[in-house]
């Protein structure tokens, strides 16, 4: 008997922040297969017995194949398990969930999509920035820093085109996605910040301007996993000085909101 | 004692799409303060004593002031109660939860945010419609479209800015926001959908192009609140009938993922 696969988002990071359904087809799972970035907490939430199978990309070791991946779930679920995919944020927002779907469809093997808290909208929230905002922002548009460039997808276009500009992957191209946005007409002195490790007790941030979060976020040593958000709305979550200010600890950025993660052990 | 307030985004509509910390928020909430979409099943993860306070819009009747609702949230925090203000989707997309925590900051009351499923791209995924996908989408803008008409917000600059394009509350624009999109340049044979009522039990979807679609949902009385999805993801959900299908019961649209709402009796 053939049995099926999950696509669940797990969220931004912050554990609590997967959905109930989410929660339920960990229970269920007979394999789990997860990337770096799920929290421990997260697989906790499967049976003891169930196979854990991780396929996320080690510093200085190649990732998985997606190819790999698609054929891994298929194969356990033809097998007859409840197939558990668990991928960060959303499985249909750059997580490649969609090519899982397609694979488990052309395979006849029943798929549900379990969508997640995405990181575009969490990483800015959990440091008080509402991504749209009345009379600030109505328009938001979300892409990838590492697909950035040189890679098919037109950055100067997006540039201007939205309110807010969210992208993520950010960490290893803030020079470079910076320059492309000034040079293609956004404001040098748009309100900008960084959040590494949204919804996590690692999590830090740093605010500045278009023009000077790149070096600002060097100076504090922001790595990834990060996301940027650039737009008016920056400004609602900093205080009366505007100036760039590392958030480690309990500076600006991160007074608005009280910290997601802070009821709980969290991930490590 | 000053109590506090938790603004938590209750998901698309499926009372399950709620996160972890939205439901534990619930269960300690002394004050619910709701809207017109919100699942009844999540109004009763709140204590059966809890004060639950509706503040929607109801058809004919105008929606409470956005600084009523404020003024109410602080005010009941400041008379010592835990205040959950349940809001559809996440609270700081296209939500006002900006400004609610502006209201709350100001007031001096502790203000947490926890971030919710958006139906912006939920909606999608509840039809099978990944918003981004390898090859096909690197990009993605929302809007919603009651504002994206005579003010303020440029549809035109945003038209054909990204690869995918999701309008939130687009049921009663969609002549307007169509032509407005083909005008600006968007391909008028776009794969374009519109998901109503997306992962409730009422769901309904139908898909054509971007030229199609105002006619094709009008055909079969798609009405709010609903979220239109343009752009080439879209045909990924279809099956080799491209031509325009509704899909109540079990047509194309539909059947490429489970439906989310299957496995519990949902929303009225």
């Amino acid at each position: 008997m053939t049995g099926r696969v999950i696509l669940v988002g797990a969220g931004p990071g912050d554990p609590k922040l997967i959905t109930i359904r989410g929660a339920e087809a960990l229970a269920e799972a007979d394999v789990v297969v997860y990337d770096r970035l799920a929290a421990p907490a997260l697989l906790d939430m499967a049976p003891t017995g169930a196979e854990r199978i991780y396929v996320g990309k080690e510093p200085g070791r190649s990732a998985v194949p997606q190819e790999e991946i698609s054929a891994l779930i298929v194969e356990r679920a033809r097998a007859g398990h409840v197939v558990v995919r668990l991928k960060g944020g959303d499985p249909f927002v750059f997580g490649r969930g969609g090519e899982e779907m397609q694979a488990c469809t052309a395979a006849g093997v029943p798929v549900e999509v379990v969508p997640g808290v995405t990181s575009a909208f969490s990483a800015p929230a959990s440091v008080g920035i509402p991504v749209t905002h009345r009379g600030v922002a109505r328009s938001v548009a979300v892409v990838t820093a590492s697909t950035a460039h040189g890679d098919g997808i037109d950055l100067a276009t997006i540039a201007t085109a939205t309110d807010t500009l969210v992208l993520l992957m950010s960490a290893g191209h803030l020079d470079e996605t910076t320059r492309t946005l000034i040079d293609a007409g956004r404001d040098a002195s748009t309100p900008t910040a960084i959040v590494q490790w949204a919804t996590t007790p690692d999590q830090r941030s740093v605010a500045g301007t278009l023009e000077t979060i790149a070096t600002v976020a060097r100076a504090v040593s922001i790595g990834p996993p990060a996301t940027l958000i650039v737009g008016d709305v920056v400004a609602l979550a900093e205080t009366a000085d505007q100036a760039a200010s590392t958030t480690e600890g309990s500076s600006a950025i991160d007074r608005m909101v009280a910290p997601l993660h802070s009821s709980y052990p969290g991930r490590r």
